[in-house]
Parts: C-alpha cells; structure tokens; sequence
C-alpha cells in the first residue's frame, strides 16, 4: 500500500493499494445539502484578470475570431515557455497555465493532418511555416493524410454527399477524458510505475498485432507522463508528487488537463467530472484553516477563467459543422453515488458560481448530472442559473448511472464514459433523412444526382406506398450502416497510429474500454416522413431526370414531439433498426458500438445537403438538431414535446440524446421563484420517465432578434445560449446558424 | 489485353494480360548452350570509367571506409540531383543514376532509426544535422526507436547475451527484392494501373485492421511508383512507358532498383534474377542490327559498374555482424525452366564476364542457380571464373526449383524468394550452441552469469548424460523458440509501421506471399557437442558461482563433416527441432515460418559471445559459419565434408543453407582446365544430393597470410574471397575476420 504525507487525513484503503479515484472520491467527499448563501464573490485578482481576458476576447472577435496564432512552432508539452493572462498580473493568477506561450494564442497541430493546419492558419491571414510542411508531408505522415489515402471510393463518395458527415477525418476525434484528477491525487511518479508495472504485464509473450501495439501505446503514455512532468517545471511546479493542498491539487489537475489540450485538438475536449473530487482538497484545507471561502473560490474562479481560454485553430468546414468555436470543455456537477448519497458538495455550487462572478460562458460547458432525488437546493440553484444565464445543460444520472457507475463523465455533449476506465471512437453522423431519400431514389443523391447508395430499384409510383417505402429504407439503412461503420473503422485505426492521444491515455487504464460511438442526423424528419407516407398521402414529385426532388403531402399525420405514440413508435423502430445494424459489423479494436441522436450545430449544413423530405421540409433547409422534434411540429406544448424524447430508450442510444429547449420566461411563471420551482419540476418529471438529456433556454424570441440586429450591445458580449449539447455566445454564431436557433420552437407554454 | 509499340517482336499472350515477368521471359527468352567465345572485352568507355572508380575506392580505403556522406538530406526518391561517376566523364556512362548526387557518397537515412544514422556519420568523423535530430526524434519516429519502446525486459536480456543475434532492429531488414524488370516490361503507369486496381479490389469492405493496412501500404506503393518517375526525369528519362530497347531495358530496370537502394538500406539489397529477362532485349537489339556484342557487353559492364558502387553507411556494431560493408547485390544467373528447357543466356556469361573485363569484385553477388542440367559449356565457364576469382557462389536449382518455381531470386545469401510474388520478414538468428549451454547451467548465462533463459533445473552432476542433457536442451529451445518468434513478430510489426518498402514493394505483387524467416547460429557446434556427451565423456567444469563454464571431453566421438551418420543424424534431428518449435508460434501477419543455417560473418562475434562447448571449442572463438562443419572437425575430405552438409533437408530450411568451402588449387589439379572439370565435377556431385549451396574459394592459405601481411600489394587491391553467403574483398576484412578465414579448413585434397 502507498503512502504519501501529502495524503494525511485522507479516508479509504483500495485507492491507496491501486490507482483508483472514484475510490478515494467515495471515501472521502462530503455531500453538501445547503443552499448557495454560503457562496462568495470575485476577488479583486478575479475581476481584475477577467477584465484582462475580456478585453482580449473582444479583441479576438475584432479581428475575426482569432486573436494570434502560431505558424512554426509545432504544439507540444514542452514546445512553449511559461504564458499569463498577462506578464504584468501573473502573480495574481492562482492556477497558471496556457496552451502556447500568450493568451488566445492557437497553436500549430499538425499531426491530425498539416493541410488543415495550415488551412487554419491562411483561414485567418497566418502563413503557416514552409519548413513544417516539408516534415508534415516528406517525413511525418499525418492523420488526415493517412485515412484519405486509405478511403475507397464509394467512401469518399457518401461523404463528399454528406449522407455520412461530419467525420472526424478532418480534425482530431477528441471524446477522450483523461482522469486529470490522477495527477493531483497521486503526483505524475506513482502513475509512472504503475504504467511501468501495465507495460510489463502486458501480453503472455504471444506477440499478436494487439499486444504490440498496446505495448508502443504504455510505452508513448510514459513518454506522455515524462513530458507532463516537464510541462509542469516550466511555470516552476513539481508534479511528479502528489498536491498537497486545494490550490495544488487544481493547479495539478489543471496541468493535466493541460497536457491533453497542448498536444490534441479534437473536436470536444472534455475536463470531466471534477467537483466532487476537488471539494474533498477544499474541505481539508478550509478545515484545517489554512483556506477561506473567498480563497475558494477564487481557485474555482481561476480554474474556469482557464477552461474559458483554450482555443483550437479550425479550419471553415469544422466552423460550419460546430458554429461559435466550441471545445467542448464539459465539466460535469452533481449526481448521485451508486450507495444513493448526493455526490453535491459545496465546489458544485462554487463551479455555478463562476457564471455569475464571472458572467455566463459557454465553457466550460457545465453539465449538471441530474436527478429528482439531488438536494432540493442544488436543483434550485442550478434552476436559477439556468434561467439568468442559458449556460447549463441536464442530463439524466438515473439513466446513466446503472450503466457507467457514479465516476462516469461526458465527453462532448451528451456521451458518458466511465472516467478513467474508457474511451470513446467517435464517429459523427449518419444522415437518416437522406438516407430514406436513396431508399427512393434507388441509391440516386437528391441533389447531386451521383449514384451514391447502391442501385437499388426506386420507387416508381407517384404516391408513395409505407410497406414498399419501408422495405426499401431498410435495405437502403443496411448499406448506410456498413459503409458508415467501416469508414469509423478506417478513421480510428489511423487515428491510433498517427495521432494517438498518449497524453490522455495515459491518465486512463491500461485495460481499458473502448465504446465505438455512431450517430444519427435527421432523425425527426426521417420518422415524420414515414409518418406522413403512413398515415397521409405523399405524392413524389420527379425532376426532368426522374429523380424525385419533391414531395407534396396531402392530408394530416402524427408528428414526433406531441407525445403521440403513432409518430413516437416510429422514432422508437427507426432508433432501434439501426443500432440493431450497426452492431451486425466488425469494429475496430472490438470497441462497443452505440448510437447517439445528437447533431450538435452541424443540422444547418447537413440540411443544406438534404432536399426535401415528405414531412413537409423543403431542400436545404437545416434539420431539426438532435433528437429534437422538427421545427413547427410540436404543437401540445413542452411537456408533450418532452414527452416524445423521453420515449426513446437511453438503452438503444448509450452515446446521448440530445433535446434542445427553449422556454419564454413568461411560460415558467411571472417571477423568480416561480420559475425556479416550475423548472425544477419540469426537469423532475421529464428526467423521471427516462428521458436523457435537456438543454434549457429561457429567454424570448425578440431578445434573439435584437441580438442578431444589435449584436454591438454590451449586454450581449457575453449573452450565452445552449445549442445542440453545448453553449455558444450568440452573437458567434453565423447568422444562418442565429436564424435557425430563432426558427426553433419557444415554448410559451408547458 | 495490353499492347505497346515497345513490345514489338515480343511473343505470348498472359504477359499482356496482367504483370507477369515470368510469361514474358518463358514466351521469349533464347536458351544458349555454346561457350564463352563471343564474348568481348571492355571498351575504352568501361576502362575509363571503372578506372576512376577504382580511384575512388581506394581513396575511400584510405578515409577509412568512408569517401563521403550526406549529413542534412533524407534520403529520398527526388532528394538528389542527378550524379555520375565524374561529371568529365558522365557522357560515357552507358547507365546512370547514383544513391546520392555523387560516386561513393554515403546517403542520410534516419527512417530506420535516427540514431544509427547519426552513429553511421560519427562512426566516420561526420556531423549529423541537429534539425534533423529534432525531426526524427519529436516529429516523425523510427522504427529502431518503436522496436525498443515496445521490446519486454526478457527480449532485452537475450538480446543483450546474444541468445539471439543479429536481430534487425538496428538496420533495415532488407531481403525484400522488387521486381525491377517490371519497370522496364511495363513502365510505371502501367503500373500504377495494376496497383490502382488492386485498391479497389482490396477487401470485401469491411474494414478490419488487416484490411486498413494493406489498403494503406497500397497507397504508399503507389506514391512511390510516381515518386520513381520523377527520379528517372531528373536523369531526364521518362519510364513512364516500356523500355524499347536493350539499353531502355537495363536502365529502367535500374532506375526501379535505384529507387530500393535510396530509400531503404536493409542489410542485403539483392537484385535479383534479371539476366535471362534482359537478354531477350539484347537479342533483339542484336537481330535487328542496332546492338553489337561489343555495346551489349558495355551495358552489362555499366550496369555492374553502378551495382559495385552501392553503398549504405552503418555503425560499428553492424559491421562486426557483416563485415567488409556487403550490400548482398545478389544477382541470380541461369537456372532451369520448369519446362525443361536452360534458363542459361549470352548474359548470364556476360555478367559472369564483368569478373574478367573489370576484374573481381564482391559486389554484385554472382549466384549461379546450378543444376548439374545446365549447359556444360556454362558450368565450365562458371568453374573457371570461380577458380580464377573466388567470386561466384552456387545454390541448388533442383531443390529450389520445386517450391519456387523458376522465377525466383536469392534474396541475401541463400534465400530464395518467388520474384515479385513474396517478400520476406527477415529475422537474423538463435544461438543453439549457446542455447545447449543455458541448458547446462538452467538458463544462466555463462558468459555474463546473468539469468537470461527460465530458470530451469540445471545439469548438476559431474559428467553429462545424454538423454538429461537433450531433455533440458528440448525444453530451453522451446524456450528460445518462442521468445525468437515474439521478438521478431514485434520487429517486423514495427519495420512496416515505421519503415515500409514502398517502392520494393509496389513492384510485387499486392497479394503478396510472406515468409518468416527465422535462423540457427552455432549448428556445428551444438552437434559435436551433443555428440560428444553421447559417445564421449564430458565432464562439466564449473566455476566458484556453480556455473559451468568449462567442459573436458575424454575419448573420440564422430563429428558433423565427415560423412558420418552418427553425427550427422544429430545434425539432421536438430534442425528438425528446431524448425517445429518454430512454427508452433503464432508468426506476424500469418507469415510461413522457415529457417536458415547461415551466420554470414558474424558468427565471429555470435562466437565471442558464447562460452566453450562440450567439442573442444574454447569461449569466445568464432563459431563455424553457416551450416559448416566445425574447423578442424573434417577430417575425411572434401566430399566427405560436402556429403554431410547434404543430408540436411533442405525442405526444413527453406531459408537456404550456406555452405562455404576453400579448396587448394592443386587439390583440383594441375592445369586449368583438369580444375574446371574437377570442380565440376564436385558440383554436380554435391547438388545431385541434394544440397542446398556451395561457396567456391579456390586458393591456398599461404596467398591469404600474404595478403594479410601485406594489403597494400596491387593484386590484392580486388582479391575477393567468399565468405558465409557473401563476397568480400579481403583486405576490407577486420584482423579478426581475417584469422578466422584462415583458420578454416582449406582442403588439400577431394
């Protein structure tokens, strides 16, 4: 058993004799059933440093959206010396740490592929290094290089018509969460002996393809570690040993998060469920007196500040897909423990806290892990932050807790892994909508007119017959799910080998599990069209060439999203069909695969390329985003519309389902109180009947349209709104994506 | 069906359907069965040339092996400008085209691993590019660094004691050999078409880790294949298209093997079987009047000349393994078809006659496919060459035949492989001998007294049983044969991950036949020294720690070399043995275990590495090279050593078995040409048994004491010797190697 003194007053045994966080959480935190008044506001470090930031954000949109960037260093661990906030109030800041060497400043990553790099370097006026483009292309392959030299044809086909989409092949997978928390409870040393310890265990000797390559992956996490270690000497810390105090233990954590940003760029870079963990640190320090609440939370304060800093050079097509420069820095509150005590301490509310000394933000894309059984308290405070700030998303802990335990966290928007214990393969969006459009069209694109699914005999009647439409459409869903799987397939494998997240595996078990997360797009519109075909009549309408183009429905029919079980039965097959064959194929490294119902804001571009559908949505228009009811179907109010989502089992989607709302306030009740109390008890009883996930918004339409006509006004520098499972400042949206948030329903009643 | 104006004259019809080399030369190829009387000497182009090439290797002699190197270029397809052998003398160059922008300069190639290219330009006083360290140490990694990282402590261990040897994991495992007549038959964009449909063809579509790297190395292949046109524009030849003629043919046959040699630098970079191919394009030219004998022999002369100057630089420690910088330039002469028919050409003694016109030389390993079939006007000429220059060896037609078809080509020493249809993972060698000894003392070493193998029961009695003795043996080789098979699966792994043969391997086939070559080291010695223990009396000899370091034998006991059953049947039983030990192990890509009996020169150092055996052999003298009896061990004679060697199946080491032997020119009689028929004679003796191969030296001891003594003699300046699998020019040879020459066996009689 280990001992270290930074440990003393620690409870528990099993966390001592192996690396075991969710242990020494359990062992230790205390749940906290209070309300927020023990709460404090900003220091005068705080305002001042976020008054520095702010300034540089304002900056940063001034100048399009990139403050500086570099061009000829390649981002590394130890690529850059010690950064601030600024050099004059560096020692104002608690928590120190950038990713380059200046605040804002995007580093160079070339490993996922160097013609993205430099695309986002020239997308923002930087002209990229001619010397790093000779190493990326003549010496070092890249990740992006890798999958389209391997892709076949018929794969660059269905993406290139965006019946597949979003792939990460152009920008790293991300969804991997390192135990950050690791580092500050056991020092950088501990971790390294134990990876040592995985290296020399790992195999019987049989030296298979397997076994080799997990040992070169234990061998690139200790390089990581050693690399971390070196990180942290730069700004003068010592982490190969455990923190010993609150301010260590965020600092350590923070490093370790760090790491993960400096030498990654995936899409969603998830911080993890950290608060419960980083309360116990506070609590022994406020009970030894050696920290005030004040001090507190001006860790918390600084920690966010940082968390609101990491940026990532993006290239057009990624800025289109996920709008407003997102990074998915979730940070996960809440829950509740598998032995059924809350698992809410006092740092749940400090981490809220920060929206308010702070202002709203976007990141971290705070996620309260929710229940009807969490304190009364927590529920309201995390009530009433929502309503001030539209910055908080819910997602469901009864219906993720029996399935990844009470260490889970989300990795993006709405997918939990198991902390610590796994990995995700990310893998985007298979376009449903479109894909009932080939089932048509005999594998024919609507729009491009390329025979891009297989040539299957379309549908040559004029009125659409459901028996032979469905037929078709589950022929068409196999295809769609082979290929689609087979691309993620091609994409991991050459992610492994040529971008492989050392830094984050490295605070994540050596035996670990691997879930293969596919995903849905268009799915609202696919169940209303087969909805329409069923209980309508939908007459196709040709083009010159035959293909259908259009569609006119005649007739009334179910909606999904009005708590009608003649639509909501579709969503629920339509869920059910194709994880049902996704799972028939081989997947790489025998990884778990699961679905999700989540489009984040890609539902405007994948519209784009989407024509018209039988529902009644004209060509090009965007998608209804995630699991969402389409827009102007839900005519029963909110909690019908819940109602829908809630019908669709978690068990069937393991990677999330996303469901977007937005509520006038005037709905929730006419002042505070009310409204607090009233969304509790929405959240009560959607999350109650299994429902995974809500994004609440509570503002009116004509706030949004003065924000998009007046985005110049100061109260909407930071005027945050929550988009499909993450948040975004709305005046960064483009104003394509603000007129489709505008578009969606608000509900002014429940 | 394919046609080319190229083509023109050139009969059959499968050749043009697919890649197929081997059609072509059957349908087209005049077999030659007169004497070597039309040949012609060297024209004044080839003495002017190989004269200042001689220059410039002695000049390199005197730098110390080194004329010149690259220190800040990788090496690459298009990384060099065009060289010549002097830029005075560049348009007598019949063939061209150089590693490097100039004669004899060594190329920079870190893909293999950075150090050994930084410690192959220290080893010769020059200093390597720190940009390029930065590069291949935090860009792009090597193969030697991904090898060590995943190595387990136990590999580490045998390595370092020399259990197993000469493992390529500090150079490139080369033993891969293009088909490089492909280029000239076909040109590249054929080629590339072939290759090009093969990517297509690849897989079902479901894409399983297998599937995903063929797919890639396909890709890589066909990156290499434009990358070899573009090298072959900077010569200002486009082979794009067929060669049309004799010197287009030998060219751009050339400029494919140029392509090999710049970008990898395996230990042997065999040609292959080109000659017969070749010939068909100068009878041709020669029929058409637009070739005489005198220019075909001034091409064969050019093309020879480039093959003599090949040059990789290495470290030390390889050059103690393969001493005498060999590059195993094998190039395959005559041969039979299956049909029956010679494969035997005017070429095939215009290669044999470079020897004559540029006098002897190592380099290209002139491998003569026997068969006591061949035309004897060409086994004459062969003899006399070999009698004249000691530069040519022979394998066995009639035993590769059957496996391999009659288009293969020996790859290194004596390993066959079907050209353009199989590559082989090349794996160096098991110390049995020393293996035999860990047996003894239960895996403890006996040399460092480390605990290397497991640690098994040791022989603990005074003297050696015979049946303890070979169950312990039997278990440690099982052992042995395990950890062997683990380290190279792992090597091989990381060759095609960090170091692939894209442009050897994009001229073979895509569905590609792979052998797992494995080798035994010490066989001569592990056989008398088991037939000592069972028809002698060996006493073990231990020191102060218990181990045995020390055997005296009492009596006589029958020794492998002789003729002698008893002997050989251990012989026999051993590589039997071993060989099924071997392929119990699940190998890399399901590659087809072989082994080989073949130590090349290190079986000086495998032999200061291993302790006295239980024959006589004291500590750390050399072992006996190859599948040769042990020295001093023969003592019936030539054939009497021939005939033992040839009971080794050659089916249970289908790697090849080398055989070496120096025979006193009197001993084959008193005028040349009684020699030639007696050596002949001896050929056709020993490969009608059934052996595998038979270097010829044919010389006294006392001419190779002179010319240790004196190096500096001119006619010593090319006297070239065969060695274990190799030439090598003597005085190229350490001090150590040149003892242990002289200390084999030179029979002075039959």
């Amino acid at each position: 058993m280990k001992y270290f003194k930074e440990w003393e007053g620690f409870q528990g045994r099993l966390w001592k004799e192996e690396v075991n966080t969710r242990d020494f959480i359990q062992e230790n935190y205390k749940p906290y059933d209070g309300d927020e008044n023990f709460l404090a506001g900003p220091t005068e470090a705080t305002n001042t440093l976020w008054g520095i930031l702010q300034k540089l954000q304002k900056e940063e949109r001034a100048k399009g959206g990139v403050l500086d960037m570099d061009t000829d260093i390649v981002s590394g661990l130890t690529s850059h010396g010690p950064g601030y906030i600024s050099e004059e109030t560096k020692d104002l800041e608690k928590i120190v740490g950038l990713q380059t060497d200046k605040p804002l400043k995007r580093a160079f990553m070339p490993f996922g592929g160097i013609k993205m790099a430099e695309e986002s370097c020239r997308n923002y006026g930087y002209e990229p290094s001619e010397e790093l483009h000779k190493i990326f292309t003549e010496y070092a392959r890249t990740h992006n290089e890798a999958v389209f030299d391997a892709y076949t044809p018929e794969m660059k086909k269905a993406r290139h018509n965006k019946i597949i989409t979003g792939l990460p092949d152009t920008y790293g997978r991300g969804r991997i969460v390192g135990d950050y928390r690791r580092v500050a409870l056991y020092g950088v040393d501990f971790l390294l002996e134990e990876k040592e310890n995985d290296f020399n265990n790992c195999g019987c000797g049989t030296m298979t393809d397997d076994v080799i390559r997990l040992r070169e992956e234990i061998a690139l996490q200790k390089k990581a570690l050693r690399g971390m270690k070196e990180m942290a000497e730069i700004y003068g810390y010592d982490i190969s040993r455990p923190a010993k105090d609150a301010r260590e233990a965020i600092q350590w954590m923070y490093f370790a998060y760090l790491a993960a940003i400096k030498t990654q760029n995936g899409a969603a870079m998830s911080i993890g469920r950290v608060a419960t963990f980083l309360d116990i640190y506070i609590q022994r320090d406020l009970e030894k007196g050696i920290l005030t609440e004040t001090q507190a939370q001006e860790l918390i304060d600084h920690l966010t500040m940082k968390f609101r800093m990491v940026k990532f050079a993006r290239i057009p097509s990624y800025n289109q897909l996920f709008s407003g420069d997102p990074v998915w820095a979730t940070l996960d509150l809440a829950g509740i423990g598998v032995d059924g005590r809350s698992m809410v301490t006092k740092t749940d509310f400090r981490f809220l806290h920060t929206l308010e000394n702070m202002g709203p933000s976007p990141e971290p894309n705070l996620t309260v892990l929710y229940s009807s059984a969490l304190p009364e308290n927590f529920k309201k405070y995390a009530a009433d932050i929502s309503i001030r700030t539209s910055s908080v998303q819910y997602e469901n802990d009864d219906v993720m807790k029996p399935i990844w335990g009470d260490d889970y966290a989300i990795c993006c928007c709405v997918s939990a892994t198991q902390t610590g214990k796994e990995m995700q393969f990310f893998g985007a969006r298979a376009n449903l909508a479109k894909c009932l459009l080939y089932a048509v069209n005999g594998g024919v694109d609507e729009k491009t007119k390329q025979q891009v699914g297989p040539q299957y005999m379309p549908v040559t009647s004029e009125y659409l017959d459901y028996d032979e439409v469905l037929a078709k459409y589950d022929a068409m869903m196999d295809w769609l799910a082979d290929l689609y799987v087979n691309t993620l397939n091609l994409i991991q494998y050459m992610h492994d080998k040529y971008y492989y997240e050392s830094a984050l595996m490295a605070l994540i078990d050596t035996e670990v599990r691997r879930t293969f997360a596919t995903g849905i797009a268009g799915f609202s519109h696919a169940v209303d069209s087969l909805s329409a075909i069923k209980y309508a009549k939908v007459k196709a309408v040709r083009d010159e060439d035959g293909i259908v183009t259009g569609y006119e429905t005649e007739g009334d029919f179910p909606k999904y999203g009005n708590d009608d079980d003649r639509a909501d039965d579709i969503a629920v097959w339509l869920l059910k069909t194709f994880l049902e064959k996704i799972k028939k194929h081989h997947t790489y490294r025998e990884s778990e695969p699961t679905t999700s119902i989540l489009t984040i804001t890609s539902n405007v571009v994948y519209g784009k390329a989407t024509g018209s559908m039988p529902d009644g949505r004209k060509a090009g228009e965007p998608l209804a985003p995630g699991a969402n009811p389409s827009y102007g179907a839900e005519q029963n109010g909110l909690l019908a519309s819940l109602n829908s989502v809630a019908k669709l089992p978690y068990e069937w989607a393991l990677d999330g389902i996303s469901n977007t709302q937005t509520i006038n306030p005037d709905a929730l009740g006419h002042e505070a109180k009310e409204r607090i109390d009233n969304l509790v008890r929405v959240m009560d009883g959607y999350f109650d009947q299994g429902a995974h996930h809500l994004n609440v918004n509570v503002f009116g339409k004509e706030k949004l349209i003065d924000a998009m006509e007046h985005p110049e006004k100061e109260e909407y520098a930071n005027f945050t709104i929550r988009v499909s499972g993450y948040a975004v400042k709305f005046i960064d949206l483009t104003r394509e994506q603000q007129m489709d948030v505008i578009s969606r329903t608000c509900h002014k009643t429940m």
